[in-house]
Order: C-alpha cells, then structure tokens, then sequence
C-alpha cells in the first residue's frame, strides 16, 4: 500500500495529489475569537468538545467589588479576555462561554523572566506585577491550540487539552531565571472573601497538587488540581509569603514560604524557579477533579501520559473535526463557513464535563458520587439553552443529551431544594434567571423519543420541581393563576415562562400516558392569559387584587415586571402557542402589525441605556436579539398569512448578529444558545417550542447541508437559488413531496431525507400553509 | 452442674454468693471527673477506648484572641469544661484528653426551651445566649455516659457514644418551644477566622448532614457529620441568618434562612424547633466522619441502627471494662482504684480512630485514602507520649500499639515534608514540642519484638526523619553534634532530644541488624556530651564558636535554650546512658546529690511563675511532675549506689500529683502519658528509655496487680507488707529467683510469670544492683 503510493505520487502527482488530500477539515473554519471583543463573552483559548478544561488567556481579572461596591468593568470580563486589552495576565483552566455573569478562573499559570515582581495586588485588586504584553500578530486562536508571544518577556506560550487536562508549553529565552507563576488567588468576578481555602502540596521538584474553594456564583465549590513540569524546579516559593491569609508549618520549625512543601491560605501565589537555554521548552500537564487531587493525577496520567504536545493538539482537533463534520454545509462564503462552524464549535463547549476518569463526581449534595451509567455534565445555563441549544443537542448530539438529562436528574436527585437545575454550576445551583426550564429539556427529548433515561422519574422530577411552592413565588402562581406583582418583581415573565415550561410537562405527561399530570399543567400552562391585558395588548403586571398595576411603561425593562426585557418583547412570549397569542393580539393584522413595529421602531436611547447583556448592534428596532426571550419571535410571522416575513427577518439578523470577527457577535453568548440560534437559521428551521416535535421553517442562508442524525442516515438540505437577496422560500420539496405547512417535524430530520429549498428574490406565501404546533393545547 | 449449683446455692448461700455474684466491675471506680478543675484538662463527658467521638460539656469556649491578642484565659478551656463554672454552653462531640493546647469542640448540640435567644456572639466572642446554668448535684460522669440537668430549661440530658456517633437524650419539659441549636461557629480555641467555611444539608426533617472546616492548631482541618433526630422537627432556620458569613440560597429565590435546606457560611448557628409533651424525650445520634457526609450517615447506620440509649450506653461500658480489666489490682483503698482505673481510662482516650466504618480516612495529603490492614489513628501527641503511655500499650494494647505505628507510618508517606508524625492532629502536622519522637515509639516496639508491620521500612521512616536538614536545626545538629544557640531558641533541650531519638534508631538498626545505621546513630546519640558544661555542671546553650553561652541561668525556663523546663532538670535528660550522665555530674555522690536538691531545694517564687502547664501543686523543689521531661527523674536513683531512695521519691509524687478529685492531677494529663507515669509507678517499675526492654524498678504502692499480657497468659505482682510507710523494696522474686538488679525485662513481663516485692519501712540497698540499659550504648 505503501509502496504503490509512493508509485503512483511520482507517476501522476497531480490526480494523487487530489486523492490522497484529506478531506477538507471543517477545524479550519473554527475562529474562537469571534466573540472576544465587546459583548460576545466568549474566550480564545484551547478545550475540547464539552471539557472539563478550559485553557484561555486572562487579559484581565479585575474585581468583581471595587471601593466596596460591584463594579460594572467586570462584566466585560466574565470570559477572562478582552480583545481590546494589550496585555495577558496568565493563562487559566476554566472558564464559561458567552454567559453575563460569571465565576470560574481557576489555577492561573504564568511564565515569567527576570526579577520575580512582588506587586502582586490583593485578590480584589488583582492586577498583578508579572503581566506581559502581547500582540494580536503574534496569536493564534483555534481550535484545541492557542499561541501567543509574551512580548515582556521573550516567552512564546502554547496551549492545548484534553477532556480533564491543560497542557502549557512554554519556549523559554536563555536565561537563569526563569519562573512559573500559578496563582490561587486569581479569578474571574472575584472578590477578597471568594476564596475560601486554598491549598498547595509540593509532592516532588516535578509535581505539584492542591484545590481551590470559592464562594461566589457557586456558592460552595471546589476544583482539585494536579501540575506536572516536564523539567524538576530548582526552587520555590509564595510571593505572598508574609500574607497573614496564609498558613505554611506551624512553631517555626522551618523556613517558612521558601520550599516548604505545603502551604494552605487564601492568599496563595507560588513560584517555580528553573534556570533555561536558549528556546528550551518546559511543558506543564495541569489536570483538574471536581473530586480530589488524587482524582486529578489519575485523570492525567490516564489522559496525558507523555509529553507530545502535537499529539495531544492534533488529538483534540480531532474530536473537533469529528464534532465539526455532524453537519457539512455548502456555501461559497468563507464567513458563512467561519460563522457556522464557529457556532458549532461555540455550541459544543458547554455544557462542560464534571466527573473524573474513574466516573467520580462531587454532587449537589457536596458527596462524592459515581455515574454508573452515564457521563456527568455541568454548566446548565438553561434559561438560556433549553430554546435551541438543546434541540439542536437531539439532533446531532442526542447521546450526550441523554447524559446531559441524566446528569440533570442527579442534580434533582443530591439537591437539597429536591429541583430540577436552575443553573447547575461545579456541583452548586446558581438560582440564576426564571422558570423551570430544565422542563422544556427533558420534555422535549421525551416527545422527541430521544429518552433513552428513566422517563416516569424524569417526569416526576419535573412535576416535583414545578410543584415547589417555596420557589420564586410559584405558591402564589399556583394559587392565583399568575403571580401577583406585589410578591415578585418579575412576576409577569415568571408567569410567562412558568406556563411554558408547563406546557412542557403537559407534552410530556401526554406522550407517557399520565392524563392526570397531563391535564394539571396544561391548564397551568394557559396561565399566560392572566397577565394579558386586553386594554394595552400588552402582557402586563397585575396585582393581588386582579387589576393591573397602573404605572406601566412596555418599553422600559426596569421595575415592570419582567426579568431582561420589556413588555414590548416578552408579550410575545407564548411559544407553546402562537396561535392563540394572534387571537389575544387582536388577529392576523394586527399581530403582523405588533411584530413589524416591534422590529422597525426606533427605540428611544433611554431605554437603550436600560438593556442589559447585548451591544447597541444587538437591538433591530426594539427587538433584542442579543438576549433570548425573543429568539422564536422572527419565527412567529409562521402563524401569520405573512410566512414570508419571519424569512425576511431571519435573513437580516443573520449577518447583523453574527460576523466572524472579533466583535462579531451582537450579545452574550450565552453558553451556545446564541450560535445554536444561527445554526438552525441558517440551515432553515427552528424549534418555537422545543417539547413540541415541530420546526418553524425560516430561511436557509447556504446553499446545502448534510446533517448526519445518527446510525448512517442523513438529512439533506439542498437551497436553490440562495443568495443575498433571493432570501424568500417559493416552494419547499420534503423527500420529493411539496411541503404543504410551515414546520417540519423531528422525525422528517432524524428518519433521513432530503429537502430541497427553492429560493426566490420574490416574497410568496404560496408555498406552504400556516405553522402549527401538535403540542396540544 | 446447674442443678448441682442450685442446690449449693440453697444449702451454703453465703459461700455460693460469693461464687455467683459477677466480677466485681471496674468501670465503677472512672471518675472522668478527675482532672477538670484547674490544670488536669481532661474531661467529663462520654467516649468509648480510643473513640472518634468524645462527646461532652462546654462550659465556656472563650476566644483564643481577645482584644487583637492571645488570651491566656482559653488555656483553661482545652478541653472544654471547667468544673467550677456554673453554666453549660452545650456539648459538643470532639476533644483532646488533658492536652496544653487545642483545637477542636465540634458541632456543639444544646437543647433549649422558650424563645429563642437571638444574642449568639460571635466566634471570637461566642458567649452564647443559650446557656444553661447547671449543678454538680445533678451531674453524672462516668465511662461512657454523662448526664445533667439543665437548670435554666427544666431539661434532662444525657449522652453517651459509639466510636463514631455521639448519642444525645433530651428529656424535655411540656413546651410548644422546644429547640436544638446545632452550633457551627462554636470551638474550642476559636477565633473570628478559625472556621473556614462550614455547611449544612436538611436532607429531611429528621437528618442533617454537613461538615466543619477549621484552620486552627491544625491548620486544614475538615470533619463531617449526619445528624439524625428521633423525632422529625416542625421548622428550622439559622440565628446568624442575617450575618453575611452566611450564603443560603442566591437570587431570592427563596425565603432565605427560614427552612430553607442548605446554607454555608462561616457563621452559623442553626436551630430546629419542637413542641414536646412532658418529660418526652428527644433523642439525638451525630455521627463524625473524617472523610464525607456520606462517610458519617454510614458510620452512624453501622453503629447505631435503633433509638436504644441504654444499650448503647451499656455496650460502651462494656468495652471500658475489658479494657480496665487488662490490669486488675489489689488493694483495699478505693482511692487508689478510683486512681488507679481512671489513669486507665485516661491512657484509653488519645491516640482516636480516625478512620470510617468503610476503612477510609483523610491523609496528611489531603487525600482520602482506605487503611488496608490495619486502624487508623490520630492525636498524636508524641513529646508526651513516647515515655510511657506507648510503652504501657506495647504491654495491654500491643495490637493497637502496632495499628498506631502503621498510622504513623502512613503518616509518614503521606506527609508532604516525609517525616514521621511530631504531633498528629485529624490528617495534619501541628510541629508541636520537640525532638522526632516517633522513632521512640517504633524502635520501642521493634526491639521489644512487638513489631508486626515492616519494619525495614519503619527504620527507612526513622532514619529519613532523622536526616531532614531543614527541619528545627537538625542540619546544625548534624554537622556541629549540637545545635548553636544562636540558632535555635530550644538549642539544648533539642540537641538533647535528637541525641535521645537517635540511640531510639541505632537500638532499632541493631535489633534489625542494620550496622551502618546502628554505628550513625549510636554515635549522634551521643551528642549530649556536647552541650554538657562541666564547669557549671549542667546541660547549657553553646554557641557556634564552640563556646558556652556567657547569660544562664539553670533555674529559668525563659531564654534558656530549652522547651517547657530549665537546665536544672533537662541536664537529666540522658535516659538512654544515665550511667554516663552519673559520671558527667561527677559521679555517684554528686549526681545523688544533685538529685536530691532537685526534689528539695526551695524554688524561688519568680521562676514558679514562669513554669507552664502544671499547678503550683505539680512541682515539687525544683521537679516539674506536671510536665513530661523529668518523668524518668525519680527513677534514675536506680544509677547511683542509692536506689530506695527512687522508692521513696515514686511514693512522695504519688500521692501528691494524683487524686480523685476534680483537682487531683497535678498538671495536663497529656492525653494519658501523667496517666501512663502512674500506672507504671504503681505497678513498681518504669521504662526510663523507651526501646530499651528494660524497666526500672520502683515501689508498688498496692498489695497486688494481674496483668493480661496475651494469649492467655498473666503477670502477676505480688506486694508483701506494702503501706503508706512500708515504701521499702527489701528483696523482689521474679517467678522465684531473687532479683539481683533493679530492673525487669519486657520478655519478663510477656512471657507471664509473678514477681513478689517484700516491702519494709526501712530503705535498704541489699535488694539489687543498680540498674543498667541493654540498649548498646
């Protein structure tokens, strides 16, 4: 085999050249920068697909407390990095994508030449004295690998990983003193009291354990690391050694701070001394457990057994391209291709992997537990993913979001409240936004029969959590029919998500035959109309008394009852049924009309000023792209005589919202939900109402797709005629058949097929019919 | 036989009660009581042998800062309670038995009735609000089982333990406002930062899980805990509810504090409510764990599966008895057998298990790890324990001596700095006093042939120990045969200790035929010889010059170069060649006569006053009985041509430094090791030098003694003529023969055998020749 090729690439270079290429990898297109700049929240460095590490750049990890208040700088760095910035500060293990609030940072490592500066600043003032400068030229983002050169210290710094290990290879300038800083003190959003305890145990010159516990989001988490050099440290030490925040030996029985081989404190940053030549490397295996040290030496000696950084980049970006290629597209547009798998790869982050090697995790309940039958996941921000990130999970990734579901059900199990995850965080519960909406997950992989899990524990787990009468004001929701404004600020978008997500159990119950729990909530779930006021045509907040609150003001996002956004958005907030809203809206008409208003005003800068999480670029009129409670609002001109409208939108906010650039993102990223956002857009459909098995058809920006859904098949998506203006669907053809409705269903996708979308310059609703939903109602 | 007996019993009653009434028990004469009034620092609550669970009363956990400074008051509290306060705080369920410092007093459980008293303090200041006054009337403590009257809530309660749980009975009044506070900020030796983060879980409304995290004596300390109430509670909450140590739930999602089921913090006091009928009893088992909640729930289902107070209660005892009965003696004074079986009680305390049910304990690397083969212990606290208290084990707890050893030697893989433990505290290191006295205890036990673990790996563990140039001076020690003054302020005390430690080696290298270690350490053993001035006659700092320090005074215990003690008495700090230290003191006459002025001479009132840990009852002339460094003085008559004259000094300090009264010791029990001093001392003889088999002879001051020492065998002490002024040893047989020197061999002992003393009042010298060491020296 061998031999013949050689032949045959002598003979016939040009045609062997053509067939010995590999395939064209999809890893290429994979810019994580996009994002870094302004509001993107995400971060440039190196992780596998859903890993337990990753390792980025900190260009800055200011406090989350500045002169004893909370100081709004920090939310630019919820993922450590800012484009913008000219300076790095080290490289830390963990972080979130894309979220607006944040925590994480842990183990920041940094390489430095010359006199150990010892202005470190204190945790709440953490500009440290060891911080380098650095240029864009000299940076290389991609995938599972990041570069960059310390211009301050002639340093050139490589990353890559594995599922549960940070790998750092640092090419030193010749010098005798050479040092690694890692630092236990640095975080993001931090804060002087955020770290409870840490701890560092010096095994040998080579290997270093310890942990890191912190109070913040999370409010009671810790994270266990192990740190192997590739070359023994001739010294070592604690830069804030005089630090009464930190413990060494006791009675003075030795030198205190200066290779004293454990050190426990809250204020620890250590030091490692080597003496180097001229672009010697020293490499450094960082292994992180939610569980033990002992568990992060094992997950690294089991992960990284050598020392081939190459290996384990090209490793990596093998799961990447493996991920990646789940769904191939067909465009001439390079920024089509960098956009797209860009989101795919933003989608594939978080949720992260929270469990060691041996399937040992910490639980809810702070014990140690082991998956007996399925991989454990963190980083839930469901608020925001249960809209489209995890649809898109059950279409090519339905696996892991059948683990995903499982590690939801033993957060339900070791919680203490005994819920569903609100925002599951490092074995904690954020509480973070509304709803239930861990629901709408479970629920939609039930009707969506990806449910390979215990479905009557997951529904009761599901009725348990939307039964919790203590949780944000739901006793009163329960009583009333909708929470009175009095008890809840957020009392109108709490009452709008809670009749979602309940709508979402109700197609669960429907689906597993439980009538009982199937006719409770979808009573519960037309809640909605309790907070619809006729008069305004606005959702709107309502008292005790059964009137509305008087001072009113749909534009403003402050105090009116609804948790990031205004009443102008959130009123159309009824997923589970847009039909029935268009009634309440006064009918066809009128609705078109709410809708075009809603994406052609002209917001007044005041309230601009009020919107949290997004840049100026992520508002179209008053419509707020850059967060979610609009996500399926493009979409709802389906349920119109107006179809063709939710395709005109879809194409706008496309490349408005979406550039391959470093500001290329118009908001948050929100754990993937905004790039799952653009990936169903531009392959053409979108799930309105995930746990419906529906997909509201949008319009295809590319000009094909092959989605692989598993065991060999695959959905094809074949556009003719798309182009930057030929942006409307003429006729759509299922399988050969005209397509004679607005949606497709979940098994037109996952049975295997091919559709072909006809695309035109012209507007025409002739092609299929209204949307509906089979989620009954 | 039966019927035989019946008849016996109704013709001869009198003989046949004799016969049938049981064996008279020994747990009556444990009196926990002695030792908590003033210095003794033991005390009075329950515990079984060695139990991980020492659950008893606080009268006072006062702050170890007061002001910003030390506060010399805590030294009173180490163990919790002092007798001749009025009032009781709680109980909680962890304590040192008579130790100098301390750490420790967690989970204090205090039943209360009425409203709630919201005035807690805080944890440097944390005279509680819930204090209940209380009477030694109403107060029982014996081996096992406390009990008191609450006087200020009309509450009965009554504890007693498992090894792991601590089982509470709560006898309440008729009350709708019965509470049980479980206080987390409580401790003993607190202050403001000492709780690290602490935890609790509502699992439901009749468990509690959590954990304590302290930074104190040890400096990372966690321990675990399940709380199991007999009764289910109706509500609970938090009395520093408002505190911002405190983190419940986040967001506001819930009412916070007030039944909510999870909250860390560090200042937490939690409080569960009751309604009670009349004396109805609450019953109440916490079980510790070293290694998770998890761990404890296990613990306590293992332990103490029902609700049985009584038999829980009388299984402990059970367990005092066998162990009391090791030893039974003879005498017709119940003062000496309250004496006497409380000093057992006392040595049965410290070392604690610390290990679970499942085997598993925390090591000094913070990791978890499980004991394979053998029971893991803690509470080392081996500058006391070494002299006596390990050897009495080697004699009555040979297999629990060797499970300590492999503990220690686990200690010692697991420990970050390699040695072997100086002080072991719950999987940490305090460095307190010291010397590396372990290698006492395993070399004891080496060539006592009690040696069941590997000891070539023990001696490995010795010898490295041994050799760590950065610990205390020992680098200084090692190339100068002494440590300078100028480089340590225990120069002499620790160069003599050190030279103690290493003949403790080369006895062990000898026995294991290990010659290159033996000739090292026989020769650094020697080392005393070069701090020994023969100008003043004493053991004295020297310099690095090689010349004596020029300020010394031998009376001071202040700047002197010694730990805990002056020149006076640790220049008799040779137990390994008193032969040589006779002649280093000018021999026979003047080291007698040095001696004796030790006992008798009239120390002036300014260097009482610097003298630590003791009463003025615990020195007797210039004898400090109440600290561990002279404990072999009184013996070392058995040198000089005037051994009675260690009879009537062991006889004077008996009596004096031992009492059964809440004040009866003399100075800090020292987790058995003033306990192991008395029993050796009563018996009649003493281990001088540890890992010598030789022991002293002395004066048994009772008629008779049988001790178990094995596979059914006994030693057997018998004392003829013996009283108050009969302290005399005239002659001694040792299974027949005349003893001819004033010593017995371990294997004398072991291999069961009797030995009569013929006691006089007159001293006599006839008896035996003066003692020597088997040990080479």
């Amino acid at each position: 085999m061998y031999r013949s090729f050689l032949l045959l690439f002598f003979c016939t270079p040009l045609l062997v050249f053509a067939q010995v290429q590999p395939a064209e990898t999809l890893v290429q297109y994979v810019k994580p920068i996009i994002g870094t700049q302004r509001m993107g929240h995400t971060y440039p460095g190196a992780t596998v697909p859903f890993g337990m590490v990753q390792l980025s750049p900190e260009t800055d990890t200011i406090g989350y407390v500045k002169d004893g208040k909370y100081n709004p700088d920090v939310y630019k760095y919820c993922a450590g990095y800012q484009y913008d910035d000219k300076s790095i500060v080290g490289f830390s293990h963990t972080h979130f994508s894309g979220t607006g609030h944040s925590d994480l940072g842990d183990f920041l490592v940094m390489p430095t030449v010359g006199t150990l500066r010892l202005n470190p600043g204190t945790s709440d003032k953490p500009r440290s004295g060891y911080r380098s400068t650095y240029s864009h030229q000299s940076e290389v983002a991609s995938a599972n690998y990041y570069k960059v050169k310390l211009d301050d210290y002639n340093i050139t710094a490589e990353l890559t990983t594995t599922a549960r290990v940070g790998f750092h290879q640092y090419t030193f300038p010749k010098t005798d003193s050479a040092h690694v800083i890692l630092d236990l003190m640095a975080g993001i959003y931090n804060y002087a009291d955020k770290n409870v305890w840490t701890y560092l145990h010096i095994v040998n010159d080579t290997l270093v354990t310890g942990y890191r516990q912190t109070s913040g989001w999370a409010k009671n988490r810790t994270l266990y690391f192990a740190m192997r050099f590739s070359k023994p440290f001739a010294s070592y030490g604690n830069i804030n050694n005089s630090s009464k925040e930190v413990y060494h030996g006791f009675w003075g029985k030795f030198k205190q701070g200066e290779n004293f081989p454990e050190v426990a404190g809250r204020q620890i940053r250590a030091y490692f001394n080597f003496a180097t030549q001229d672009d010697e490397q020293i490499r450094i295996k960082f292994a992180l457990s939610p569980v033990s040290m002992e568990g992060a030496l094992k997950n690294m000696d089991i992960e990284i057994p050598g020392w081939d950084f190459d290996k384990i980049k090209a490793d990596g970006q093998r799961l990447w391209e493996n991920e990646l290629s789940k769904i191939t597209i067909t465009t001439k547009s390079i920024t089509d291709k960098q956009n797209f798998y860009t989101s795919m790869y933003h989608t594939m982050i978080n949720p992260t992997l929270y469990m060691d090697a041996d399937s040992s995790y910490r639980g809810l309940d702070q014990n140690n537990h082991k998956a007996s039958d399925f991989i454990n996941y963190t980083t839930f921000s469901l608020w925001d993913t249960h809209r489209a990130l995890h649809p898109l999970f059950n279409i090519i990734e339905p696996a892991r979001n059948v683990d995903m579901i499982k590690s939801m059900l033993a957060h339900y199990d070791q919680s203490p409240e005994h819920m569903l995850p609100v925002w599951s965080n490092s074995a904690n519960e954020n509480w973070c936004m509304g709803g239930y909406h861990s629901v709408s997950v479970v629920a939609d992989a039930i009707v969506k029969d990806n449910a390979s899990f215990d479905v009557n524990n997951a529904l009761n787990a599901c009725v348990t959590t939307a039964r919790h009468r203590s949780y944000e004001a739901l006793g009163y929701y329960m009583n009333n029919g909708y929470i009175p404004d009095e008890k809840n600020g957020n009392s109108v978008s709490s009452t709008l998500e809670y009749a979602y997500d309940d709508w979402c159990i109700a197609q669960a119950a429907n689906k597993l035959g439980k009538q009982d729990i199937y006719h409770e909530f979808l009573k519960r779930s037309q809640n909605y109309i309790n907070v619809f006021d006729g008069q305004s045509g606005f959702m709107r907040p309502k008292l005790s008394d059964g009137t509305f609150k008087k001072q009113f003001d749909p534009l403003s996002t402050i105090n009116q009852g609804f948790i990031e956004g205004n009443a102008w958005n959130y009123t159309l907030y009824v997923p589970h049924n847009p039909a029935k809203l268009v009634e309440l809206l006064g009918g066809d008409k009128r609705f078109i009309a709410y809708l075009d208003s809603l994406f052609t005003m002209n917001l007044p800068d005041k309230y601009f000023a009020e919107t949290e999480d997004i840049t100026r670029d992520g508002i179209i009129g008053n419509y707020v792209h850059g967060n979610e409670p609009s996500h399926h609002v493009a979409y709802l001109y389906n349920w119109t005589s107006e179809p063709w409208k939710t395709q005109q939108r879809v194409r706008m906010i496309l490349p408005l919202m979406y550039k391959p650039t470093p500001d290329g993102l118009g908001g948050n990223d929100d754990t993937g939900q905004m790039s799952a956002w653009f990936i169903f857009s531009t392959l053409g459909f979108y799930p309105v109402a995930p746990a419906s098995d529906q997909y509201a058809i949008g319009s295809p920006s590319i000009d094909g797709a092959t989605i692989k859904v598993g065991t060999g098949k695959t959905f094809i998506i074949e556009v003719k005629n798309q182009g930057a203006k030929n942006v409307y669907v003429k006729k759509a053809l299922l399988n050969g058949h005209a397509l004679d409705h607005s949606y497709i269903t979940h098994s037109d996708i996952m049975n295997g097929g091919r559709m072909v979308f006809y695309m035109s310059k012209t507007p025409s609703n002739s092609g299929f019919l209204s949307a509906s939903l089979t989620g009954k109602n």
